[in-house]
């Protein structure tokens, strides 16, 4: 398994004010109001259907400007040097970002956002909803899911989404 | 960007007894309580220092059994067609799971994880601390963090994790 490559290509780009990594929030709480848009690529846009139900979202992204990881990394505000798997810095064996944002609304393809952490440029890579129950943010809205939320827990996988 | 590929390598296999998937929990949710370990890859051992701080981590992984993506599906616990961005279904134009599990303790290269919604097999691609003022869990320990997470709405970036 060790050496199998998985492949991903870019859903879309993320569009923010942030052109240089120096002075950003280090997380969506420290980019709060602060407002983006993503692209999503026409092929994929017919995949928004119902997202806009949702208030928040969980957002996968390449750290495209991280090239070389570091197993042992200096975090912000810390001056240890701490396991990188225990910080959400860049420098990662496999460049992945993940971000909660605040959904506004969706025009077409252009989804747009609040409270951003995120470099501008960034190839986006998933859109998940982000549900409460789940994932634990309070004051939300959870479109199709509101009410079926409760089920996860006794719920059970069928096969529907196994290859035939 | 569109067609530019993004090649990742897992960092471990996650070992769970689901071998299959129909019957499984849909969500880590309906997980609770079941017990599973992470290997990862030596190599890449030494950025685990300092996870074991954390109550809960955030995995992201390949669904490596889907293949095909739909850009419309049809959800468990649920009856109409919803677009694959608004679930968590596995037929993603990306494969990339995400799951919160609990973590009980590390030996050496081994995690051992509660709360398991994955199938046996599945290759890991990442691991973040779960942080319970940027994602939103409670009930947690955040080790290294745990004083300095108030911090993050007014620390700004540096370069640190810029490429020289």
């Amino acid at each position: 398994m060790q050496n199998n490559e998985i492949i991903f290509r870019p859903i879309g780009i993320i569009h923010t004010p942030f052109k240089e990594r120096k002075g950003m929030p280090i997380q969506p709480t420290g980019g709060e109001g602060i407002k983006a848009t993503i692209e999503i690529f026409p092929e994929f846009a017919e995949g928004l259907k119902d997202l806009d139900g949702f208030s928040h979202l969980v957002l996968i992204f390449n750290f495209h400007l991280s090239r070389e990881y570091k197993l042992l990394v200096k975090p912000f505000m810390e001056d240890n040097i701490r396991g990188v798997f225990a910080t959400r810095a860049p420098r990662r064996p496999n460049q992945i970002g993940l971000s909660i944002v605040k959904l506004d609304n969706i025009k077409s393809n252009i989804l747009h956002i609040s409270n951003i952490d995120i470099m501008d440029g960034t190839p986006l890579l998933d859109i998940k909803p982000y549900i409460r129950k789940l994932d634990g943010v309070e004051n939300e809205r959870m479109g199709w899911l509101e009410k079926k939320v409760d089920k996860f827990r006794k719920t059970k996988s069928d096969d529907r989404f196994v290859e035939k």
